[in-house]
């Protein structure tokens, strides 16, 4: 196949590319490397070191440029779209950054969809959303269309959380649309959130995926897993009770390249809820606390005031049929996906920013 | 009251500003002039001719500058956001109109909005949706959430038919987002298709509001009129048998008078689907077609391919009990509006150019 990746330098766009490469796929990448530079500006770095853009590029030819400026497309059999900003704190931060978002994330995918229909309508687009943009209702979470009742065939309620789950729920009122009017193939991945650094394609230390631990660009297990290692407290934002569905970056790479080997016929608009488990926050930390110790750490947790604005709805039930019809089992061992995090993390504890971690954007 | 009108100069901004100053409010405009620019750069004018800026600010102050780039607000009692691109096939002509039309309307509404939290968070903030954010789905529409099932409470599905219906569907997302965290208080307005020309402060010439009647920025009821008026079919996309909301320009400046004059508390969202009639596009050139025989015109309707994706739905029903609480009671004698349209704009049919009536925007 031939397959195109947008946000190919990043936490997810790298492994998937080292998946499909080693699949026989001819691969080309597309970064504007934003991801790089947005840590570094707020003070923090890929915990674990990854290679720079020239050593990838031997690996996979990626060309520099952001989707928002791109102008034509070739004939690809799959466009992934993962060259979204990707954080809510970050698109909370203030105006600026929320319209840094808006503009990136909604403009882009603007600009694709509008290319792919000028010059590839047959090919199928990927595209990473987030569970999120359903938001945490108490009844169960349907692959995007509600079951059953009067209601029963329409798009199930979208109730983003940020400014970014915002870009995220208008991102995919605008694949829905252009589906209609224009026949394209869409996958629209609803996504929890990923963790872990390691997948079977990763197998030399040159080939690492970025490993972001801040409050910005570090997502919790990862955050957990990072603050575990150097001996602060696991911060937990608010009661804990917060439950979320989770899964490790190996399980991401392979429902993506499921997704795009099975993909939708010709004007299919299909939705995966795409995650391993559902768990809430305390769980997570407890989880984290034990094998820490276990590992010889001293590891501590801490509740502070939480900064976002959220549900804590225990009863949280997302749907997935979608993927288990592809084949999808979840390879979830989280105590070992754990472990094996925190053991990669130990020799680059010294390269922790304490300072980094602690939340200081306000939701309010 | 203090009140700030966003797009003071345009169809609607204009006769609310004029009817909120002789009720001897405080009222200030802002607006960029980008409707009578574009209406110009589409070949067209408005057909009743309307009084030059200058004259304008002796009645209403109104500063020129876009939404997008305010960066101050002062404390009044309600800001009318009207500032957006207010045309569904303008927004689908191409890639650049797409573009513009969410950067203007999303990114404006966004600036707006961080600008009320940081400057002003007790004001009212009126803005304008579109009922065509809800679609045309088989079931009655509430006014923004749904009433009853195990989805009781959350946001009603939305499913829009344009760029332009996207970016309004964005718009209330973003509202009701900013409403749940910053706890401010918002009216979206759902309205149906406007038409006319008359409010009873229009009483002089100099005062009138552009009326447009071109294929971008022409309302269906005042297209037909204009094209009875100056002998050419009137054109009825597709069947005719698409069912939608309707209101006279008196009756929604009646509504949004009302909604301003009975403001929401502090940190409610409330949604009104503000129309006065359902009825369909054949029952409507039927009307025009006899009402403009009546008064010596020769009238014919032609049916053209629909340049639109659209749904017939004959049992189209949207429920409107949040404008009747306030005493909204619609002023509907279509016919007599009708004759009273047409009777206005004959002196004025020769300023009709018949080619830009035409569809040439496709939806597909």
């Amino acid at each position: 196949m031939k397959i195109l990746i947008l946000g190919a330098d990043g936490y997810i766009g790298w492994p998937l590319s080292l998946r499909l490469l080693n699949m026989g796929h001819y691969v080309n990448g597309i970064d504007n490397y934003s991801r790089r530079e947005r840590v570094l500006k707020v003070d923090s770095n890929s915990l674990i070191p990854i290679s720079d853009k020239r050593w990838r590029n031997k690996i996979l030819p990626i060309e520099q440029g952001s989707v928002r400026f791109l102008n034509f497309l070739a004939d690809y059999d799959c466009i992934v779209h993962l060259a979204e900003q990707p954080s809510a704190p970050y698109s909370m931060r203030d105006m600026g950054h929320s319209l840094e978002t808006i503009n990136q994330n909604v403009m882009g995918t603007m600009n694709l969809l509008w290319l792919i229909k000028e010059y590839c309508p047959n090919t199928h687009l990927l595209k990473l959303g987030t569970l999120g943009e359903f938001g945490y209702p108490d009844c169960p979470i349907p692959e995007g269309f509600i079951e059953d009742g009067d209601l029963k065939g329409l798009p199930f309620p979208k109730q983003a959380g940020s400014f970014y789950h915002l870009s995220k729920v208008f991102d995919s009122c605008c694949i829905e649309f252009v589906n209609k009017i224009w026949g394209l193939r869409c996958t629209d991945i609803m996504q929890g959130v990923v963790f872990g650094s390691k997948t079977s394609d990763i197998d030399t230390a040159r080939k690492a995926t970025r490993f972001d631990y801040d409050q910005y660009f570090g997502t919790v297990i990862n955050r957990f897993c990072a603050q575990a290692v150097c001996g602060i407290p696991l911060t937990i934002y608010g009661t804990g009770n917060q439950v979320r569905g989770y899964l490790p970056l190996k399980d991401s790479i392979e429902c993506l390249s499921l997704a795009i080997h099975n993909p939708p016929k010709q004007g299919e608009y299909r939705i995966f809820n795409q995650f391993a488990k559902i768990i809430s926050l305390n769980e997570l930390a407890k989880r984290v606390e034990t094998i820490g110790n276990e590992l010889g750490l001293n590891v501590k947790t801490e509740h502070i005031a939480n900064p976002r604005v959220e549900i804590d709805n225990p009863s949280y039930n997302p749907k997935q049929e979608n993927l288990k019809k592809l084949g999808f089992e979840p390879k979830w061992a989280l105590n070992d996906e754990i472990r094996e995090l925190l053991v990669e993390l130990i020799p680059y504890k010294d390269r922790i920013s304490k300072k980094v971690i602690q939340p200081t954007v306000n939701w309010r």
